[in-house]
């Protein structure tokens, strides 16, 4: 039907209005899957099953309308699929399933919002930049991965015996140097040896180098992804 | 009249000085309003509603004057707008009103430092370089709400039965995710299980690369913004 | 023999599998290392020690072939002294030597993955940015230690006092200035005195200008190594 | 004399050893100011006055010998002058005034590190650099007071009621913006009440992008700088 492939089609005016009630109601029902947690919230727990299930039909809707304007074209898309994730958690959680352990799969319902990479450049060019720079973000990843097995092992050997607790093992000292190399520094682990706090000086140091470049390194691509726009608009025939 | 105009004119030397003293009051105005909140200065509350009365007569005056000056066009401008909330609020509190509940409204004295842009380049390539990246930013704010969402959810079913006090619902978890992905790690909360603890390592790992990539964005634009005004200097008839 | 010459040359498919296969029994034996060190694991001490044998052999198989190959030239090699270091510590532990005081010589069997640097550009770009701008690194190292000292004698002179525990000499308050200036606040010793908190502000005001620059400047050097590939690749005759 | 205008000119072989000396003698001067401070070193404390005793010495007779080969201009010369600082501490403790107080007076001995400029490009690059931005620095730097100040407010009018004594007043306030918009966060003071949090993230979001810019602004004007050298060095005429 026509009307169906205009609803659907995205171009026209009502097709973005469309488009624009479904990112609220996404909003919508992330925002309640939030609120369903607050202890205060239990006495509207029947609200929200409701309105759960007004959310899911209007997506329904949405998925059998789009269905017949796309037909398989659609069913088998990478946004046909996620559509089809983010209303099937509810319908799993009617049959034999526990409600509570599928609830966190309606959370997929936020991948529906990759679809708005069709009304910006600004996402487009992200992953460009990310494409641009990903053997070097791949090497920091795992010099990062390297450096934190050391430090671990390092302040393991420093601390073990004057913290058993906290240092407990290699896999424990993971934390602390997580939470040191990213410098978040909660506080609840951190070395009281003098040989601790030497390492900790010298892994902070060498450290703060590799675990810090990676936001600079996007930050980078993306000013340079937007220079070669810019070098390639006027002229349009190169790139 | 002549010496009116010349006065708010700001551009002889007369017209600085008046401007500068007119900042220094700002300042001093901000400073005591500070304070006024120190337990320590009681005893001189007195002599703080002195120096307001004093500080606001003199704006009072200079916004007169600069409505006989710009009549309307001054009155109805930004700036005009600005210096009206900035002596506004002492005149509410006169009447019927409440004094303590309008005091923070003599904040708004703080908005007149946006005249200052008229001295400086500095400010006017910093709106520039905003303006440039204004569409990264909206992606990487987008970005970083929807990583605090999913962290505050993920730490929320890995610490809940564990701490039911700090991560009471997705909300209170959002604190953590804040703090933590901003670095900031406060120490009031924290994982204690495993599963939280690599949940943790995981989002800071990801998130680091979102959330500290704004910054350097502006850093990166700014200094685009320095080239493209020395490339445009000497030829002068592009920008 | 020629099929040694085929395993250990590195070009041939089977060679490839052979590197790759290496490089897995690497990350098992490291990872090996974390394990022995879990209170947990104690129950499987000897498991851990017959498979630290069994990958100690094939190690060993692998110096072996590699030798007969390469002969003096590899034995000689960069990485044919790291292949010596990371079989080495097992057998001197075997010796009057007591095993635990030269188990932690086993990580240097982590420098093997130095060899990973043949496989890809991005670390090859890593060096050269490095090179590129060490003098500024150099210079921005000697500033975070000026810094650092600096802070710990101000810090030393306002706190000492207050805290006489935490801030014992110049040396203990080192602990502070390097958990403070790398943002990391553990928490453990922060000023309490208003001298020393108006002293934390100017030494973070001025000090992660100093601190965190070079992360932002090994950034930008990889940002303009890529720049340069791309300039030369065309043209191939400079650089 | 001949030979002392070679000792002090900078130029020969034994002029720079003579140079080397001194630096030596500073960093052994400095880091004697922090062992003195050690309670494990009270002890020692005789050996610490002969041998500052001797480095002041030193440090006199290259100052009488640099005096006899430079004369006026050397003594009013910025290095000069920093010489004279560095012993003057010294013999004023003889006199009348107490050691105590003026002990931290030698630090000043640390200024003579500003004449190692001489022998490095890479601190002259950051001058440049430093001074290419010095706007842009100082905008950020009143950005970043006029923060604080709003993040102070603001937290003292949400926490005050909750904390009275850890937000007593705005300035008591400063200390818990300086240390979270630094993202230190040492966790001794930070918002409990639900719009207290809610102010942190706002504070946090927007004045990362504020506070975080120095340091990238820093690292782009250092790239820079290196990059127009790289340019004019070829042609030379122009710079």
């Amino acid at each position: 039907m026509k009307w169906i492939d205009e609803l659907t089609g995205g171009e026209t005016r009502l097709a973005k209005a469309f488009d624009r009630a479904i990112y609220i109601l996404i909003v919508a029902s992330l925002l309640q899957f939030a609120l369903e947690t607050l202890p205060e919230a239990e006495p509207f727990m029947s609200w929200f099953i409701w309105s759960e299930r007004v959310i899911v039909a209007i997506f329904t809707v949405e998925y059998v309308l789009r269905t017949m304007s796309g037909r398989l074209t659609y069913v088998l898309s990478f946004y046909g699929i996620i559509d089809f994730l983010a209303i099937m958690p509810f319908y799993l959680s009617l049959g034999a399933l526990d409600l509570r352990s599928v609830r966190i799969l309606r959370l997929m319902r936020l991948l529906r919002i990759a679809k708005l990479q069709r009304y910006g450049t600004a996402l487009k060019r992200l992953r460009l930049a990310f494409f641009d720079i990903k053997d070097e973000l791949a090497v920091y990843f795992g010099l990062t991965v390297i450096l934190i097995y050391l430090a671990s092992v390092g302040i393991y050997y420093c601390e073990h015996d004057a913290q058993p607790d906290a240092f407990r093992s290699v896999f424990h000292s993971m934390w602390w140097a997580v939470s040191t190399l990213t410098t978040v520094g909660y506080g609840d682990v951190f070395p009281v040896t003098v040989a601790g706090k030497l390492l900790t000086f010298v892994i902070l140091i060498l450290g703060l180098g590799i675990v810090s470049v990676p936001s600079g390194l996007i930050a980078s691509a993306l000013m340079k992804q937007t220079k070669t726009e810019e070098k390639s608009a006027p002229q349009k025939e190169d790139q």
